[in-house]
């Protein structure tokens, strides 16, 4: 068990178990938990693959259900496909205390982002147990449906449902395949129907925490376990779509070309230099698609997705505008035509700072020194944040590698980032 | 009959009917082959699709069978797929005089790149049949079988075989959906068993002609009707693997990032430099993949194809060694690994001087003074030039444009340039 890997993937899976953890012998088990899960992934795709709209995404998820239960939640499917599971507390006229993250991943993706969150919300609900208590405040576990970007464009599936963001024009988004965003979730057990119900109610819930991997190295280099996060980023992304005309690779001359490649090119360099602007944020351009696509035809259309992330709202509008001049300058020198058009803009989102106190508190209570970070991914915090206060733990990434297979975090620190999690539960609901 | 357009293509077609001819009531018939022909295409394709191993390709060619056989051919399979018609000259110790072209398109293409040469030298034929008499020479006309590039990687399938030059490793290539080429050899009336057998025997043929559109803008700007072909550009096509590294778009700090996609671009910029150098050559980038190809994934590697044509081998050789060092360094920059392997080198072939005197001669027999010119697309002649001498006549494009569903001859121009043949046809074999 765990010691396999998917095919076609590189990556060396270390012999884990049995596993060197320090302390209490229930230190294992969300370790455990994450390797059982992993095992769960799509045959022919590299990595740890586990998409939101897959059958193994569905398959796998049995799993979590079964482990939810076997916590003593009480668990159920909502209408958005996410999976709660509820321990009911001894107040219930007080609102709930919400744990939660997801378990689906990117193509070629790794074994923690997202599931450790997970896992170490469900362990801290069994500790709880194990000790013999019951809650004063209710507690739920939540694994949100489909928090990495899908083909239906949107990110967030199942919290922008939980945050009453989910619209019918999202429902009816089609993916390449010509299935709706409604089809794929009743496929995994939605029911798009009745997606309003999915929504929290109002004051149903009194927080959120949501432990996660940092996904880059700042806790490595500063040789810390957990960071308490300030933060998330804010995330634009467009869709720039450059129009050339497409001509016969020997035959047009070089000066007369309208060549999209090359004016795809370009922008996306144009792209890096603005996120290089000031150490404020990052730029990507990571999905690029050419049509005709053929090596003796000068390209006559390429679509490239240009996404960019700061902490700072002021930077993030700046390179709005920056990049509609780049999209309408620098294709024009080619006789390309660009269109630049938003698929999202999100401001960035701050963690509330009596919640991230109760983490630290908790985070010293067991013997840490939390480093104290803004954080450059998306999570789906920023969903729950437009409902209830939102704070996160950052457990390390080995080389900050992440969103891909060999994402990495020791035992040890999913183990310290869990009892942290715990603590923080212990105060806020027992 | 001829007023539809297939699905997906923006082109207007033009009321072509009644033909607009000056001249013989004749001058109509080429164009409105060529126009029954590209009735045959690909659902679901744009333009006018018609691609080598499509199931309308086959159907395609019971027309040119048809047309083959009403103007006196008698028509043959070869094993290798070809369409060879034979008209038995009263000499039959003289080698034959060839005519042929192509009718296969690439995916998006038009109606005049291949047919036309095909049609117009059936016509060459009818137009001596109907002047009553039998050639001294015997006559093939030739359909070749595949001349654009196809799923397996290479181009001119048909006419490489009758030069002797489509190997047993060819027969092996695979296309992506498993199938080899022999197998799809097969599905197209060939005999891949003996292919050996479509190589023409040596001394069997005295010279190959071929008519074609110029796909260029050079008879358009200079407002002439026809171009004797001087030498056919080498082609040269390497395949460019960038290895980078995926790393999460929002965590990993722009300065730390081996961006593939970014690589690609500086790689694709630099290949146009190339194309760009003393106006001897072109060079394009038309083909570009990645992987994982997702909006915030930074990508971890690209595949690009960058092919340059050059009717000068020295500019082609400089080529190649520049693009090594292209590969070898631009990327590094980036911590991308560069790797380039050449997918196929073809000097330029030169026509047969004696040859196009004879063309030059017919041309201003009608009453046209040709350009000379030489070809920047690749064609059958290239493969047929290995076994006897070959020469070519150009007819315009307008607006230079090909491989799209735009390109256009007008049917005078079609008939001009028929009338070329049938006069060149006429000298050599009559």
């Amino acid at each position: 068990m765990g010691q396999g890997r998917p095919p076609g993937t590189g990556v060396v899976v270390r012999n884990w178990y049995p596993l060197p953890v320090a302390g209490s012998e229930a230190g294992g088990r969300v370790f455990a938990d994450l390797m059982r899960l992993a095992e769960m992934v799509e045959a022919g795709q590299p990595g740890w693959t586990r998409r939101v709209f897959s059958p193994e995404y569905l398959r796998s998820r049995e799993l979590i259900w079964e482990l939810m239960g076997s916590a003593g939640l009480e668990v159920r499917r909502d209408p958005a496909g996410n999976l709660i599971g509820t321990l009911p507390g001894t107040a219930p006229d007080q609102a709930a205390l919400i744990l939660g993250s997801h378990t689906d991943t990117v193509a070629g993706g790794g074994r923690f982002d997202g599931p450790c969150g997970v896992m170490a919300a469900i362990e801290a609900v069994r500790r709880i147990r194990e000790r013999g208590g019951r809650p004063r405040r209710t507690i739920w576990v939540v694994d949100f449906l489909g928090e990495e970007p899908n083909d239906f464009g949107i990110s967030c599936v199942g919290s922008r449902a939980a945050a009453g963001h989910l619209s019918p024009e999202h429902l009816r988004l089609v993916d390449g395949g010509g299935r709706t965003l409604a089809e794929a979730l009743a496929q995994m057990g939605g029911d798009p129907d009745r997606i309003a119900e999915a929504r929290w109610p109002k004051g149903a819930a009194s927080a959120y925490l949501e432990l996660h991997v940092e996904q880059g190295t700042r806790l490595e280099e500063a040789g810390r376990g957990l960071a308490v996060v300030t933060a998330i980023a804010g995330i634009h992304r467009a869709e720039i779509r450059l129009e050339g005309r497409a001509d016969h690779a020997g035959t047009a001359p070089m000066a007369g070309r309208s060549d999209a490649l090359l004016a795809a090119a370009e922008v996306s360099l144009e792209v890096e230099q603005l996120g290089l602007r000031g150490g404020l944020g990052v730029a990507t351009v990571g999905r690029l698609e050419l049509v005709p696509n053929s090596p003796n035809v000068v390209a006559e259309r390429a679509t490239l997705i240009a996404e960019y992330r700061s902490g700072d709202p002021s930077w993030l509008s700046a390179t709005d505008e920056l990049l509609q001049e780049v999209v309408s300058q620098v294709p024009s020198r080619r006789g390309v035509r660009g269109q630049l058009s938003w698929l999202s803009r999100e401001d960035p989102t701050l963690c509330a700072e009596e919640l991230s106190s109760v983490l630290l508190a908790s985070a010293r209570e067991i013997g840490e020194e939390p480093l104290q970070l803004a954080s450059w991914a998306g999570h789906d915090a920023v969903q729950v944040a437009a409902i209830c206060p939102v704070a996160m733990l950052f457990v390390p990434s080995r080389g900050g590698r992440s969103h891909c297979p060999e994402e990495w975090t020791d035992p040890q620190q999913v183990e310290v980032g869990t009892r942290a999690l715990a603590a923080a539960v212990t105060r806020l609901a027992v």
